[in-house]
């Protein structure tokens, strides 16, 4: 398609429809900001697991099992961590070390996030643009219910997301530029969409960059909802809710995105949300969200496009 | 046995001949110094090969093949790096980075070398002590005929030792304290053993280190060749030797070390130079000192110790 598109993904989900995404449009035409608060120091590397994510499932380079990590990897060099009595609760591959050490070196030395990015993925042979939401260091924080704010990967597979939240921090977001050619890539496209993320704590860092909901105003702005039938596919989302006391439901995705989208893409299953859903004055795609494998990427793609190029003004 | 007994070790050869002492003598009376002169950054790791290569090799974990390295290890992180354009001429192991990455965090937490090694040996079960020379670091510099001055690893494995050598210098050497407990050790012990390590890479570093010398001035100091036929079993030495215009030969080696050992052990190869050895006033041991495996190391560090012991002082 001819389309341009921003597509604003966080993690597993967010990929797996970027990689739609991908196979639908021409390479130049997509570019993908990818949330970076959930980016950690660990063992003195730079860790960017969801940018990380977005990059291998787009080279076709990420496990295809766990959805994050690389294919083909191994794991000695954790369990040698774990042996010297290291952290080892980040399964880091032994190929996605090899990522890590050079991207912390060139941090290191200077280099922005962003031009590492594009430097790894012309590498990695993966054509379409794939920004970080910020070169500078953004730290999703969690808080608990029993008073602690936790770091996200602390949460999210330390504590295995057992701690109940009642809130979320985004630590160093106000100093936070955008990525360079971010804003103006959004100003560009044809339409934004939202992939089904975490909204709290994959899209909404995305949003909190500064000028981000700025430019997205003018925009017409789709999203994919990350829920089925109230559950996520993966992830802590449908519990986050819960704990905050909210019904986690395509309704609820709608209301957090309601100020900005103009489109939702929901699941069938959901078919009975479309009349409060629309009620907001937002159109209402229905259509089987769950990717199960690559072709069904592409499938979501083309219909979340389709949708989208819909609501376009026909000048 | 019930000796005292210090060895000074470099890489693969000296942690052969410890290997053997460590199975010769009981663990608590074996001290190894380790040079820690080739010790260098790499993609921001802190990596001391000599040491490694001798704790790996006392705990049993060391590459068979190479002598280097740990086995069952695996090089992905290596090729993900060199994929990403990174260096790739130091060939890290993804098992032995595990050790590399916990090492260079508790470095920059502010622990001392010969503090983690202690740890890393507890974890790895040995039970001798093995310390690194010094705490500080210390970087060996190979000046070469062309006027440059290389750090050891870009000499030794960067450009495979073909440069030309002129010289050599320890940076950091005068301001280094030798690591705690290593002059006690010294003093301590019944006598030390010089493995058959790089005189002037390896040894010398090490007997650079303030306050060695002194300490072995008052001991029987007996060193191991580690030539045979003038040629060194691995390593640039016979080469080193020839740009140096000095003839490599266990002659030569015994002139090197001529102010501070009483004995010498050299091949019976080399057995027509024993006449020119002893005119030195140091007394020479004859044997087969290339340990092809493992009942070799055991077995020379047998004949080494019934070495020592005979030149020791009846009361």
């Amino acid at each position: 398609m001819e389309l341009k598109v921003v597509a604003l993904a966080g993690g597993v989900g967010g990929a797996r429809l970027a990689h739609g995404l991908y196979q639908a449009l021409a390479p130049e035409n997509l570019t993908v900001i990818v949330n970076t608060g959930d980016d950690f120091i660990h063992h003195g590397l730079a860790i960017s697991p969801d940018l990380d994510t977005v990059c291998y499932t787009l080279a076709g380079l990420a496990n295809p099992e766990t959805g994050w990590g690389m294919a083909d990897d191994g794991f000695k060099a954790n369990k040698q961590i774990k042996l010297l009595g290291g952290e080892d609760w980040f399964k880091l591959g032994d190929r996605d070390l090899g990522t890590q050490l050079i991207r912390t070196e060139r941090i290191k030395n200077g280099e922005k996030l962003s031009d590492i990015t594009r430097d790894f993925c012309s590498k990695w042979g993966v054509k379409a643009s794939i920004l970080p939401m910020s070169d500078n260091f953004i730290q999703t924080k969690v808080e608990t219910k029993d008073k602690r704010l936790l770091d996200f990967q602390e949460y999210f597979v330390h504590q295995k997301c057992q701690p109940e939240v009642s809130g979320f921090l985004f630590s160093g977001i106000e100093k936070a530029e955008p990525s360079p050619g971010m804003i103006e890539a959004i100003q560009t496209c044809e339409f934004v969409i939202i992939c089904p993320s975490n909204p709290w704590v994959s899209i909404d860092p995305i949003l909190s960059v500064k000028h981000v909901r700025e430019a997205l105003a003018d925009k017409c702005v789709i999203a994919v909802s990350p829920l089925i039938g109230g559950n996520a596919i993966k992830g802590p989302l449908s519990k986050m809710y819960r704990e905050l006391e909210i019904q986690p439901t395509s309704i609820t995705i709608t209301k957090h995105y309601s100020e900005i989208i103009r489109g939702m893409v929901i699941d069938k299953l959901d078919i009975q949300e479309r009349d409060e859903i629309e009620a907001f004055g937002i159109i209402t795609k229905i259509t089987d969200i769950l990717m199960k494998d690559i072709s069904d990427r592409k499938r979501l793609a083309v219909e979340v496009l389709d949708f989208g190029s819909s609501l376009l003004p026909i000048l």
